[in-house]
């Protein structure tokens, strides 16, 4: 899905990583820690977005579908359109327990809440 | 298009980036240096993986398609399976150059050339 913001770039992985993540208030709400390739297809699984936590305590990482990220270069970051009950109430794990497998189990109810397209039958 | 030999695991970007790459002979030829993911879908551009160099200098970086990249466990590292005179003549560029702009121009080239199927219409 093209950004709500329709850029066009190609984007390097390196780059998206450590990237800020804001809500559509403006307020920097995480950063992109990682994204998870589909090892199955050419598809991006989701990206991995840290939360909250103080002093590296208690962070929570969400798998957010690539289609939620829209960059917008004024904020040199991504606007996720969500609330904070909404991000509250979203699936979200240890980093590892989100890539282990084949993160396939946890897809489904990603994409559902978020009502991202799912690339996969 | 799933690896070759099957895996079925997602795999975190950051994992992917310095993974060895290696030719069907078993030597090693380069490592992957960067993920190029498309801004306009839900897609995996290409890998850039970079192969040669000395000492830093002369290093020339190839864009490959998601699943030219066949990853054995045995090896810790990608299977790409070409001949010498196959990279040699492959499409090759400074990494600056190939994810400029939206990288699509470059990107038929890459694919046509790997005869990879082409995500895109």
């Amino acid at each position: 899905m093209p950004t709500a913001t329709g850029h066009t770039s190609a984007i390097r992985a390196s780059k998206v990583i450590g990237t800020s993540v804001f809500n559509p208030a403006g307020e920097k709400i995480g950063k992109v820690e990682d994204v998870v390739l589909d090892k199955q297809s050419n598809n991006i699984m989701f990206a991995v977005v840290g939360f909250g936590g103080f002093l590296g305590m208690n962070e929570k990482f969400h798998p957010l579908p690539w289609s939620t990220l829209d960059y917008q270069k004024s904020k040199d970051g991504y606007v996720v359109n969500l609330t904070k009950d909404q991000l509250k109430a979203a699936p979200a794990d240890g980093i590892e327990e989100l890539t282990r497998a084949d993160g396939s189990g946890l897809r489904d109810e990603v994409y559902d809440y978020y009502k991202a397209p799912r690339y996969w039958q």
